[in-house]
């Protein structure tokens, strides 16, 4: 099994892909893409050999062909079938930012327990109530969830999913969720992101301003 | 210097804190806070002589107490003072949600270069345009920036804040950014944390076919 390490690393190249495509990048060395991604170019050439990609020596990588070979790698050729639960200004974002289609992502369904927002489509999703999940879910092929409901409602959630077979998460909301081994979740905790930003931004800060006072 | 993992910990001990404080509970075991997330009971009790709190063993944490501990370990008492730049669908999320002011994080002005969304507030928050940016945010204080603009603007902008005294981001972008050692960014990339979810679902679902297979 590939290390989740060597995962994060090629979905993103894979994001620094897709905008140097948009910017008219045709091609690409290992030392730029490393350079993008902040790792030694070894590490892009090794991480490019577990997809069986090789670039040209000379002209360095096609960036279109390589693209083209991440995507074959993940299967996402076709797109990533996602569900969303919880439609709150979070997951009502999500909806907005990916129903654009300006990714693979494809988010076939949404629910929600409020019924205010179920019956409707919010950017162009469909919003089912949470009762309608099980059976809704049986009827679609669905690889990844997203959970964007409040702390409290996040297990149950993710329970019943799992039940319906899904196999992988990512979790908004700021608890950890008890899953089976068989089963993955990526912990996306904003609150928690930014407040380890501002703990090192105070550290750095008070360190420059000392050394400043020594100069 | 605490390394980022413990940092990690603890701001997610906080988070999980503050859910254990809505739903009314008044005191907590080492080991429950443990399991909630999902590390060992000794390493939290090892994380929390990091910032000097220690429990009575037969009632354990009290919440409360120890959420103030965290909050003054972090120095987050007052709020963390943060800014955003970038008001598209997930900068508006975000002010959103931070704006309503559940958390201890207080958004002081928001940025963007359309002239369509500066001038006005969006969830009671001021929506400059980037032309000021520098001049506002020298008049504030201010710990941590988010950056939610399209990946090709972000460096732009992370210079501009870095160059206005700031020294912890959180970045939406799919991009890596090229900061000093004295600043510290946290990347939060929604698509590539979908895309690993996807890959390791699809694994592990493949896994448990095969082993049902087998049966």
């Amino acid at each position: 099994m590939i290390s989740e390490k060597t995962i994060s690393r090629l979905t993103n190249y894979q994001s620094l892909l897709r905008q140097q495509q948009t910017q008219g990048t045709s091609h690409i060395f290992s030392h730029q893409l490393a350079d993008l991604a902040r790792v030694t170019p070894a590490q892009v050439r090794r991480d490019l050999m577990v997809i069986g990609y090789s670039g040209n020596p000379r002209t360095g990588y096609h960036v279109g062909d390589l693209q083209e070979s991440l995507m074959q790698f993940f299967a996402f050729s076709t797109g990533i079938p996602t569900v969303l639960v919880g439609v709150g200004s979070l997951g009502r974002a999500l909806l907005s930012y990916f129903m654009t289609g300006r990714s693979n992502i494809r988010i076939l369904a949404a629910f929600d327990s409020d019924p205010m927002k179920t019956g409707r489509s919010i950017s162009g999703c469909r919003v089912y109530p949470m009762t309608r999940l099980r059976e809704t879910i049986a009827d679609l092929t669905v690889t990844c969830g997203l959970i964007t409901v409040p702390g409290s409602e996040a297990q149950k959630v993710v329970d019943a999913l799992i039940t319906g077979g899904i196999h992988g998460f990512v979790n908004f909301a700021p608890v950890r969720l008890k899953v089976p081994p068989t089963v993955f979740v990526e912990n996306l905790d904003v609150t928690s992101s930014i407040e380890k930003a501002a703990f090192f931004a105070r550290s750095y800060s008070l360190k420059t301003q000392e050394e400043q006072a020594h100069e």
